[in-house]
């Protein structure tokens, strides 16, 4: 076995060391929270079915040509992947407004946007993750003005390769959540997680919400929207 | 008189017509409010008190070649102001973190930083003035990125121009709000007011604030306070 001592245990994931040091093991937890960890959930499979959602779509994003922190899956709930140096910023990509930030600007949700905003939130769960400047962020040191560019234009990029992507599972991604590292080399990439968790997925026919705001807003079916997340994209990428 | 039918009435100030319709007159009112009009006060000569403040830093930014609203004072609540189409930002310059935002940021009230950090909030009551980014701004169309930049490049000027102002008048410029509007000519220029209002001044020798923070936070001496602001900056610019 690969794993050794526990590095870091967050909200949905843990990190353990391996004998590499270049290398961590994630393993994905059953548990849910959600409003900073005020509200808490779980249900079995969880773990297993966002390693796997994220697998699928980190592998998709590499064969387009997006570097990833991941290296390959371990268990159900584990894998393995390059130990980078985690931005402090979560970068949020909305293509249409909703839940907090539609109230932010008294908008309806659902409301259409121009064009894709990037929003950059500080990750600090004992300051509750706030919404920040790009000025903010470069005057208080937590990112250049070279690295949010940076960060801009992957997400914006990861965005045109997910939106067709989750388009042919029938789901249209409304905003998601993404999280970047720095490799040794110096590198940017994506790593963390890209699940319903993390994005605001709707079915594209009924407009039902697939993702973690069945679980913020008790809408019932969480389990149920999670596996069907998995089962489309499973679906569409293992016919191609 | 000149003044003719109410146009607007704000927290702060009324505006009215006048027979010239590119002008319109603005008056003081003695109200203070705090936290999106939640704590409401008043006292009496703050109207004074304010309209002669803004006028004297107005008149001041003039002499350095800063373009404003103001025309003349017309009595002693009243000023005679171009009318412009207000930009719909308040345009904030920090010199030093306090109150929400060095909350926000977990950092003590009065720390430093490495160099004036600029913020945009967009104006509506409804919303309780959000924070937003620069990107948000236009995405939703708010301004656009070259009024934003100009916002920036005036803030940062006035900022330079009214530190050593304060700063020989005993105070230290801690943060300040400004507004901004759109001439008939399509320049933009200074509008509003800056007064103990919308700025944070501490005493450089004591540290007292001299503020609306005396109001907010219930410190006392409330009118004394602005009143020595007033004495102080008549001292100083008198001497010139």
């Amino acid at each position: 076995m690969m794993k050794g001592e526990l590095l870091y245990e967050g909200k949905a994931k843990k990190v353990f060391v391996t004998k590499n040091p270049n290398e961590v093991v994630v393993e994905y937890k059953n548990s849910l929270t959600a409003f900073n960890a005020q509200k808490k959930g779980e249900f079995e499979g969880k773990g297993r079915i966002n390693c796997e959602i994220t697998c699928l779509i980190f592998e998709y994003l590499k064969s387009k040509g997006i570097s990833t922190h991941l290296k390959k899956k371990i268990s159900d709930t584990e894998i393995l992947v390059d130990k980078v140096q985690i931005i402090p910023l979560e970068v949020v990509l909305r293509n249409r407004l909703a839940g907090s930030t539609a109230k932010k600007f008294g908008r309806d949700e659902g409301t259409a946007l121009p064009r894709p905003l990037v929003e950059f939130y500080y990750k600090d769960d004992a300051l509750a993750d706030p919404f920040i400047s790009d000025e903010q962020a470069d005057v208080l040191g937590f990112a250049t003005p070279g690295q949010m560019h940076e960060l801009k234009r992957q997400i914006l990029l990861i965005n045109e390769k997910l939106k067709p992507l989750f388009k042919s599972a029938g789901l249209d991604l409304i905003d998601f959540k993404l999280e970047f590292g720095t490799t040794q080399a110096g590198d940017i990439v994506l790593a963390d997680e890209m699940t319903p968790d993390t994005a605001r997925l709707w079915d594209l026919k009924s407009g039902e919400k697939m993702d973690k705001d069945r679980f913020r807003r008790d809408l019932g079916s969480v389990q149920e929207s999670y596996e069907e997340v998995l089962n489309r994209l499973q679906g569409v990428l293992s016919g191609k």
